[in-house]
């Protein structure tokens, strides 16, 4: 992902906080040719990892989705993404949890419908960030509690130094980062090799 | 759109009040197969109706998101989805309009940063379902505001009963729908040939 590590240190912008902006490509704007090669890149990266069968890709609304559609069309299989309110159109019963929100403070809920996620299904998550890793944490939690098989965890963008990885290791699976941000100090954000 | 119908006709479910249940492909869990059918049927319509220049797609969180990357594959241009509430990577001043929620109930907010959306851009306009056309409606004046033009409007299902493409027609731009609802009586979604 050469293209997205130069578009990270191009338009990339340390808020302070732990917060980078990238709405130019990935949260407000979306480039349709970056997020097509990241749900490439995503694919490759679990092959390396042994995940070759993959039958379902779960993320949370709103900035998952475009890397999570890109991942989907990678493999061919549908793509779920949880809802932080009950549409109308939801079940009355179905997996519901929550997490803390990084970027908005408070607590979010995330809810999947259990016509969407069952227990056949083999299921990569996909996030836009890895910071703290509580919303996908969270996530996972709801794969595991739908019976599901949670496979890996991709992310476009791992802060490395807010300890998502490290909350994540209890499931047992492969996290994958794009781009993984070793420091952001001042205007100067530093990218792992 | 031959596998849209066949979706809508077999997964449909009409939950009464107007409301179409369409999650299992378009708003909870997305077909990607499907979604990268819907991006190259509007570009092929708009083609039609001779618009063939097109700069940026814009369509608004949540369930716009996936039919626009698709329209915005198509096309190789940029998409932008205004947000409903305004996150701390915006700049205090934003383009910024409210609109009745069909579904959710309430006025919801939508906000475009000026920093993705600006005069010499060529806008078409893409969301999940034209209803009443109040959410397409403000969306298309964020896009007359930020003195971009507006070239087209482009939605999957269109519900022709609810008076949407009226509303629309002050606009003076082509309203393409991938499918139009005529009916929903009950079980029974009937729709234009």
């Amino acid at each position: 992902m050469d293209e997205l590590r130069r578009r990270i240190l191009t338009e990339g912008r340390n808020l302070g906080g732990g917060i980078l902006k990238v709405d130019s490509f990935l949260n407000h704007q979306l480039d349709p040719e970056l997020t097509g090669a990241m749900g490439r890149s995503f694919r490759a990266a679990f092959e390396v990892v042994g995940i070759t069968e993959v039958s379902k890709i779960v993320t949370a609304e709103v900035s998952g989705i475009a890397p999570a559609l890109a991942t989907g069309m990678a493999y061919g299989v549908p793509v779920v993404y949880a809802r932080k309110r009950r549409p109308i159109t939801m079940p009355d019963t179905v997996f519901s949890t929550q997490a803390p929100s990084h970027t908005k403070g408070g607590v979010i809920e995330l809810i999947v419908s259990p016509e969407y996620l069952t227990p056949p299904d083999l299921v990569l998550i996909i996030d836009d960030f890895l910071a703290t890793g509580r919303t996908v944490d969270a996530l996972a939690d709801l794969v595991r509690a739908s019976g599901a098989t949670l496979l890996g965890i991709g992310c476009v963008i791992e802060k490395t130094f807010e300890g998502g990885r490290e909350r994540l290791k209890h499931f047992g699976v492969p996290v994958v980062s794009l781009v993984r941000i070793t420091e952001m100090d001042g205007s100067n954000i530093r990218l792992a090799p």
